[in-house]
């Protein structure tokens, strides 16, 4: 029988798993919570017992696994499998690969969450067929993840993909996580957005997000892409104002690599076309002819699946 | 006997050429004028012609030679060396390649000027140990090559490396020959800065500029980069201006693809440190810490050998 691919995409709240044949379709799937507590140091032996328990289940052994991916929110060395530092995880200086591979003997390889999501769309997802894709999540922050060639772009030291603190804002940038101004995060990611239609809500009593603001104390992306939706003048302005600068950053990333495919995914990206045609928009006012000509923009199709799937791609191309 | 590898560099005005050892070094160069006359159909009978007259001079034959690299202004083909277009040459659909081969019964391989270029500086000149490489040309226009793990990025039809087209510029930007608005090139190329400064020259009249300006009539890159060096007010503040959008411009760039070199050549590089130190102030300003961190600025070493040295690679290592 043809051996299973193990791919694991942990993030901050949950750690999702599934087993997957060698073509990529998901045979199995379940996730469980991170436990962050002790600084994270519970989660490599969750992740080991987990697989271990879920095999069982199955009626299968590590014999029939080829190997393990991990996606990781962390800044490491993908060819040691050594992490420096993953902040939402608490861990520091850990040599995940080594540690897994003693408790499960089998070999295993990581990569970090965004470039994992990326080879996911790429595989199975909305970037099939493409070896030139520039991968887009707009979630908290935005990330992304680069596929030259149909391999993943790490650069020197770990940073590619770090499109969210591309400066698109010259003139009274706000302030950014990262410590700049002006970052495409400040204005095009969820938190980003939301930070706009608060700044301005009280000049638009006429909109749906003024009365749930006021009723509720509270504004998310998610109830400004829902007023968008249903054209609400002033939610339509901030999406517009998010999808501006995406089209600057997409366009100008393209000019300089020059993708065949541009997939936006993460949370923000549930607004569809509605999120489409506005940065499909300002993206063909911003590229060169034949750049707009060469690439085509999709929104992800894998959601929640993205990551297991890149990181299934892994053990089957990478070990 | 170690074979020659024969680097030829096709421009707008003349062809140069060089024999060159098997590790790069330039045994022998020479160049002649191009031919644009009749739609540039002589330029293929004269690079073979001339290869071949220089051999004889030189004593060898074609049994002495492993292949012709070669670096044109053209979109093309990479791999079956077909050029569908090079304005600057007149050409249209030619087959460089099997043209070339047919002449001189050797392997050809072809790519375009900029990536050549970069592939040059990165074997024997500032980008010497990098597989990162981020090279920008400034002159009339601004042209780029990019480099990820050794090898040339192409995108997916030709156009990777178009950073003079990155719109830096949101606010009244200057039309740029691509027809978009406030592109990098209409700040920071040669042009640009001469057309900066030929716009605010009467409101200065105690710089070097004004004074040189209204005697000859003219302006030029080289004449602004001098008056700079020589710390006229009115110069050093349009080398700033430009600078600071290449510094926004590469920092965009580096925070996508992580480089660790990052080499700027042309004749605006000749400014040297000047130009060097304000790219990196404004870089440190844009660049997240660790790309920073990972990156280092430098100015091209090969001059004018660039090309023919990065084609001569393409011969080493594609053939």
């Amino acid at each position: 029988m043809e051996k299973w691919l193990v791919g694991v995409d942990v993030g901050g709240t949950n750690i999702k798993f599934a087993f997957l044949s060698d073509d990529g379709d998901i045979v199995y799937r379940w996730s469980i919570p991170t436990d962050v507590t002790n600084d994270g140091q519970n989660i490599i032996p969750d992740i080991a017992s987990s697989i271990l328990h879920k095999l069982h289940e199955n009626n299968q052994t590590t014999n029939n696994v080829k190997g393990i991916g991990i996606g990781a929110p962390a800044f490491m060395n993908m060819e040691t499998g050594f992490i420096f530092e993953a902040i939402n995880l608490g861990w520091k200086d850990i040599d995940i690969k080594s540690e897994l591979e003693r408790r499960l003997m089998l070999p295993v390889v990581i990569d970090n969450d965004a470039n994992v999501a990326a080879i996911g769309e790429m595989w199975k997802g909305a970037g099939i067929g493409s070896k030139d894709l520039l991968c887009i999540t707009i979630g908290t922050g935005i990330g992304g993840g680069i596929i030259i060639n149909g391999e993943i772009v790490h650069g020197t030291n770990g940073m590619a993909g770090e499109i969210g603190h591309i400066t698109v804002n010259l003139e009274n940038g706000i302030l950014c996580n990262c410590g700049k101004y002006g970052c495409l995060e400040t204005k095009s990611s969820a938190t980003g957005m939301v930070q706009q239609a608060i700044a301005e809500i009280d000049n638009h009593p006429e909109s749906l997000l003024f009365i749930s603001y006021k009723q509720t104390g509270q504004l998310t992306a998610k109830m400004i892409v829902q007023a968008a939706l249903e054209k609400d003048e002033y939610a339509l302005k901030i999406v517009d104002t998010s999808c501006y600068y995406l089209g600057l950053a997409i366009a100008n990333i393209a000019n300089t690599i020059n993708p065949s495919r541009i997939v936006i995914g993460g949370g923000v990206s549930k607004a569809g076309s509605l999120l489409l045609n506005s940065i499909q928009k300002y993206f063909n006012q911003f590229a060169l002819p034949r750049v707009k000509m060469g690439a085509d923009l999709a929104i992800a199709t894998l959601g929640n699946d993205a990551g297991v799937i890149g990181a299934a791609w892994l053990v089957k191309n990478k070990l």
